[in-house]
């Protein structure tokens, strides 16, 4: 099921009642469509092509589709709804590999839920938690923005890759959180954004949601990063994240790890901003993080229309690893994480 | 006029008599057709609108496109003659503002030809300075190919950017005329290619002509560029050059500074292949080298269709400058230059 709307501001992800509904980012920013997800099937489908992108924003997605997969499967006692949020866990948590928060929110509902002692008890707890998880995104977001805002005080001309914003969480986005915080205190900003190739989420999704905030953005191709930097075009840059292991090595978007590089190169601080939920400390470095390969038509094709020749094969992965000596600081809700990251890691989870 | 033709081979400009004929590049790989260019506003289209492109094929275009100014415009002495020389020389060297090829070329048919005493004999003389161009390039091609094979002897993982071979050449090319060297000595080589946003010249053009001659190349986007670097797939990086200033700066096409800054970052060589013609020895650094900014819509559309939200401003340099100090050397028909570039290059003049 789908719906046109207006420009009317509508969030990337929402619990109506018996569904979820969330905005269909692969049509942005040509059309502002809402789908309804209601079966675990679609909210499968929904993370996988990217209709709901971002870690955080897909770990709620999860989290509700826990929701989703109870009242559709609905377990005539505890001991199968018990079972069913296994199976849930399992089917949801792998929808894709790369982000941690998918896992941790599908885990962090199931512990909730699996105490109830009727099915109904179990999803009543689910929506609970996933409910939780929403509202505790959102005061991370805002958090980690005005821990950004104070740490890049003074700084106006900032970067940034992919979509770690509205689009990419249940609030005002994370690397995109520091931009708006930025804004709503007055302060002077103007965005380079790169076009995020292969799925242009640069482009479609973050130059759409800055200008619908009224905020300065400037469209750049990948590539174009060392230049700019060379330009004097960039003070900062501020990315999100996926999954950060405890010795601070991130895995992000595809490209990140060239940005990160070229602003060591220009001499710019390269800042990542992420919630604690994308933390995966239970890794000692990035080389763990299995990173997921998308199909290569993603590549082979830009918005449908072939653009190399028949049978090119193409290498697609979908994110990269920045090593942790690569990253200035950490952003986060609990406050700026700094070198050595193992130990400010470290701290900020106990 | 155009036509549409199979797959059979098709120089990528050639003189017809009275008229250029060329691969019209935007098109490809979807469908070869070839267009004629018998008046100069349409030699000078196909330049600005990449038609043609390739440094040294947009100075044999340009070169040629001095023959069919003269035969449009049909200058009826020896003094309207000169003149015309002189016009068409602004004209259509202007058509492009980076690539040092095209000025070099239709200012060499203008010395060759503005001896000649009458205007037919003017036109003999720059068709023949025109075709001397073409068979030097090829003859430049060829050399380039066998001095890289010798320089990259033993590496068989190679990444390239943009097109830097039969297609931006009268011969097999300067980049790929090294990766052509080795393959038709027997050498094993894989091929990787940036899809170089925003026209795709990699994926449209390199992986067409590479597998057109049965080559193994991959496609990998633009910012993929550090994680393959990371992960192995790449041995040495290779690319052609718009512009060469006496110190060894190189402007080429934009993403290729990023790529020079991940090749040292990661330890591995990088490489420009270029003919004498690309050098500008009157540049005492890349500084002084102009950048070509193409159409914001380049950027903020692929294929036609827009990826951007309606209004989105875009920034698009056509081009970056890869400071000397980032190469390790560049392959010219007169040998390997090496650092200190100043002293080479300059060696390589005398």
């Amino acid at each position: 099921m789908s719906r046109s709307e207006s420009n009317e501001q509508h969030p990337t992800i929402a619990w109506a009642g018996d569904r979820i509904e969330i905005i269909d980012q692969t049509l942005l920013p040509e059309e502002l469509s809402i789908i309804e997800l209601s079966t675990v099937d679609t909210v499968v489908d929904a993370i996988y092509r990217l209709a709901v992108r971002g870690a955080p924003a897909i770990g709620v997605c999860g989290a509700l589709g826990i929701v989703v997969g109870l009242d559709e499967r609905r377990p005539r006692d505890i001991s199968a709804a018990r079972q069913c949020l296994d199976d849930l866990v399992d089917v949801i948590g792998s929808a894709r590999p790369t982000a941690v928060n998918l896992r941790w929110a599908v885990e962090r509902v199931r512990g909730a839920a699996i105490v109830g002692s009727t099915p109904d008890e179990v999803r009543a707890l689910a929506l609970s938690e996933a409910l939780a998880i929403i509202a505790q995104d959102e005061d991370s977001c805002r958090r980690i923005g005005e821990a950004g805002r104070a740490e890049l005080a003074g700084i106006t001309k900032i970067m940034t890759h992919c979509n770690a914003g509205r689009l990419a969480t249940a609030g005002w986005g994370t690397a995109l959180g520091v931009i708006y915080a930025k804004a709503a205190a007055g302060e002077r900003v103007h965005v380079m954004v790169s076009e995020t190739r292969p799925l242009l989420q640069g482009s479609r999704l973050t130059a759409w949601e800055l200008q619908d905030a009224g905020i300065d953005v400037t469209l750049m191709s990948d590539g174009s990063d060392a230049s700019a930097m060379a330009a004097g075009r960039v003070e900062a840059v501020i990315v999100g994240a996926d999954r950060i292991a405890s010795n601070g090595d991130t895995a992000n978007k595809v490209g990140t790890l060239s940005h990160a590089v070229n602003a060591r190169y220009a001499g710019i601080p390269f800042y990542v901003a992420a919630p604690l939920s994308t933390f995966d400390i239970s890794l000692v470095s990035g080389d763990e993080i299995e990173i997921e390969l998308r199909p290569e038509s993603e590549l082979t094709t830009c918005l449908g229309r072939s653009v190399a020749p028949h049978g090119t094969s193409a290498w697609t992965p979908a994110f990269d690893v920045t090593p942790a000596g690569l990253i200035t600081a950490i952003i986060t809700e609990v406050g700026v994480l700094r070198p050595p990251f193992t130990t400010s890691i470290r701290q900020a989870f106990e």
